[in-house]
């Protein structure tokens, strides 16, 4: 067993969320509040830097007192346990690369350590990584996947959100190699908080309110994680389109996933599939027949829904749900940190 | 030239409007208001008989003093050019199939005349139909397709909202054969007036708004309306997986289509055939490289915006918006009505 | 001490709820499954009747495998140690009345239980009350007025949505008669879940969506309860103007409340009774100077959030939010649950 | 008659519209588009210069292909016979200024020349004023109070928002002094629009939606306006309470308005000075006894719908509501313009 989980007892462990005052940054404070194993204990940002939390986050008033530091280069974490990083892409490497060397566990919801491969890395986000030795330590943080080797790791990757939704959703097709590897498509709808908390003239209320819209069709950086996750559980490479929209919401995505059988597969086969994979997961419900997701079901929670059905002309189509924020990101933080330290999965994410 | 037409002179043509409480009916109305050439002669429904159609609908206070009629079997309509028909499904035909032989000219928004073989209707709708003799005579009202077809005609068939944006998305395609004829996958999202104005437990305010959800995929009535629509374009059997999604919104339709393209096609060919179509065509925009419609763009006017792309993996990928009760539904069977009767076809739909 | 809570020692209470698929029962469900000293024991509803609660409620998906009952006149509850009433007002006194009289204790959302005197009940919902002798053991439940009298009581009237908003935003004022009792103003803006499930024609999403609309002003029938708590408050009459309106979001209650002072009160003094009154209690937070509360940040939450300022032209004006499912209904009276039983006020209630 | 109507004869006056790309610049436009006897010359901006319109617009493709101008000291305007100032408070005096010393007919749609009084502005806006002189000169641009003077007149000063639903709300019981000048409370609900188009944290969509909240209570800088307006409809000083909120919706104002009766005021009383002073309003609906309006009923037209009540406490309480893009800003200055050259006061605004 890990030491750390071993030194740690009973003792709660300590918590320092690094980009604290962002949308992932205040969900993984909001959600680690509730955690019985966990300590939140320094906070974070370039932002309202010497600020009670309380102050700039009302909601936090009367359960959190924390004062959010300054991070720099000699910033000492040696009173925590384990470090959250909430941070931009690019921008999270170069920060937690160094808290990776100094033994501290790091949990990173950045892309920065999601692709096995530096050329990928590089070709999606179009910069040098700065620890590419890191990306063999690192761990892709999707439990239902990748649960033994969380256990005791030093790095792990929080999946995005887009992925996440790609990955559970077709996951059990793609391991029994159900469905073909090419023609995949992922029709993906998110809200809009997916952006991020920096204001722009794109996700103005204005302007994204009572409007849906595609961007980025094949060419978004989710679209090669996706593939490599795609690819490593159909034991073989899996290219897809990958079409992401927005819609008039704040939280919430929904992937809507058309595949092509390889051979015959019956829809009873392809229940079965789902439910024995899922059958055991806490946090991911395959609906009964007819029934699709519906991402106010799941928004708030580290919940996954997921409904499929067999069209007449042939296509299976899978339709999963989960809020962008928790299950794609702070929710699944922390279940990966669960799995990290041994603690129970659901622990601090018991909100339905 | 057709007689009514020439009949109608300089005068005004008088429009009954048949529903005119639902959402297509007051959508029709509001945009006949605004057109030089129509007077809006009487309103019928089931609901508010008796009434000011400013009671129930305060935006015509000042503008339209009708009182709301019942229309009854026997309701004369001689002193009537044309009727509007925003009638549910399967009722339209009985109320509107008489009318169409007395010789009054109909434009139908609902689905009972749009199919070419009584079957398919009959399997698609589950009813015997009640006038299939004039399923001859309905022209599917696509301007942009039926245009000559449409001058002088007795009854036209609006085609439903989702078909509008499917086809509208993918008509050039077809017609120039560019992409193959299976494998299709749209996948549209729909503001939530497209299921009328009947309140139910799906549609109720909390339910809906802040989620996004997929309903009926490859089970949805407007799949074999499309599929005919695309084979006639196609000169050839064309069958779609077809996907509706519900978004959390009032009004628009986005659909994004998925096609393969039939040997070694070009996005500049690609963009030539959807220039070349709708160069001329007052409601069509064709957008810029890159560039991808907001169905906030287009509600509130009869206006398409398409937008498209094709990706590394070989997808041709199009997204058309429209407003599902505008060029969805109310302002599309304007359009009709203006080339039924050779009026200019933006006569009363010239908002932005 | 109350006999019930010795008799639990450590073992959990078990609690029923009536009303289990309406808004409030749902959100009862919800918090109570975080509860650590309560278990939830039977769900009773009129519809989804031997249905798993995770059937109609996906949410409910592994973490609650109950069969929901149907509740008649006989249904045995002697093994549950409390009812939670979510049903509506005039059912609710019916069904609740029998079970406090065989002395099972009752949580009552509704408000058959609230006022003082029959009269006022009759006057305000129309009906004879069905067990005027109860509105005597009944206990007002909003824990930041009546801790002491909830301790153990048998029957808590759990105070409305609006009514909560109110008396927490304007009680200081009133406690210590620092404004007059009369010329008062309540204008409230309302979530539309407030309005329950049953779809409707005014809360069909395309209806209110995009809308603000006051509705009953003057009329609602909480202003009588708001008047009666207010009364009670400043140990005098106290009428006010209540003007609710409808907000296009699901959730959240903003009573922005207008008063005169009596005499000469300084915007300091009023601070100074608000944070007098407020400083322990969990779930109420005072916001700095120059601050003004947003549902938004209360949603999903039992907190309060109160900001207030005083005008040139000398009004008080203070702004409450609330979640009006939680604050409003469901979270207070699992807080009126803990307060009956001595459990911590903030137990299932950790939620920020 | 005024020269330049009589100069412009049949053919149709030509406009300028500087801040086209704001949001009441892109609303100017869409209705202008509309105007039987309008031509929309040029379009000024700071962004997107030397661009159609069309690109960054894609609603005005194919209805309206002109360039966006750069607006310099020097442009010289002498093509238009108007101007319609779409600029931002404080640097609206400024550019439009010398066009009215110029002779050219200035529609200003900014605050920089609504006061009467210098002192009132630099008050209100932190600035001197750099054209005190055309102060007088400006007809506060209300037509539904100021119509004999805004015909032919040289400068119209369009109202705010807020005050052109209060002062509509309002206007019939001051005028009639039918109510006290003091104490009255205007609690209005905005949609986000009325902020402009540049985006910011507050109106970032995830920050807004889905939420209620105040802001600036008695400190608006339209409450003087709105006393200034309300005192001259009195002739005598009246002072507001003003408290405005936020709404999460993009288009819509409700005022609701509390007055207290002067003397023995019944509501068929009020029934009577508002339908006596509004019934040839071509823009002003009076409801229904029992109705209010809502916000929904009035987007995208120029219509004002307001309902009223008397509370058994005394109170007068009216609701007013307006679309704040068009009778509040856009519509309003086209109604304006209409009565300055004397047209039909409905031109371009005939939308519902």
């Amino acid at each position: 067993m890990d030491q750390t989980i071993m030194e740690s007892g009973n003792r709660k462990i300590r918590v320092a969320i690094l980009g604290a005052t962002g949308y992932t940054g205040e969900e993984a404070t909001r959600f680690l509040l509730d955690h019985p194993r966990v300590e939140i204990a320094r906070l974070f940002s370039l932002e309202f830097v010497g600020k009670k939390v309380w102050e700039p986050f009302p909601r936090f008033s009367k359960k959190l007192d924390l004062v959010i530091e300054e991070f720099r280069a000699d910033s000492s974490l040696e009173d925590c346990d384990v470090v959250m990083g909430c941070l931009p892409h690019k921008a999270s490497m170069g920060l937690l690369g160094p808290l990776v060397e100094k033994g501290i566990k790091v949990i990173d919801l950045s892309a920065d350590f999601r692709f096995a491969e530096v050329e990928t890395y590089s070709a999606a986000y179009g910069v040098e990584h700065k620890y590419p030795h890191l990306l063999k330590e690192a761990v892709y943080g999707l439990p239902e996947l990748n649960r033994d080797k969380l256990k005791g790791c030093s790095l792990v990757a929080v999946p995005g959100c887009y992925p996440t939704s790609a990955i559970l959703g077709a996951a059990p097709l793609l391991k029994e190699r159900l469905v073909r590897p090419s023609g995949i498509i992922i029709d993906a709808k998110t809200g809009i908080s997916g952006a991020g908390r920096a204001p722009s003239a794109r996700f103005h209320f204005p302007e994204c309110n009572e409007s849906v819209s595609p961007y980025g069709i094949g060419k978004h950086r989710h679209q090669p994680e996706i593939e490599e996750q795609f690819s490593r559980l159909y034991k073989g490479e899996v290219k897809v389109t990958f079409a992401p929209h927005l819609a008039p919401m704040t939280r919430g995505i929904l992937s809507t996933i058309y595949l092509d059988p390889q051979g015959d597969v019956s829809l009873d086969r392809v229940r079965r599939v789902y439910e024995a994979m899922y059958a055991d997961e806490p946090f991911v419900t395959v609906l009964g027949d007819g029934l699709y997701p519906r991402t106010a079901d799941v928004t708030g929670t580290n919940s996954c829904h997921i409904g499929f059905t067999k069209t007449a002309e042939g296509k299976i189509v899978v339709a999963c749900a989960i809020d962008n924020l928790v299950k794609g990101a702070s929710g699944q933080a922390i279940q990966g940190l669960n799995a990290v330290f041994g603690f129970d999965e659901t622990d601090g994410l018991t909100r339905v």
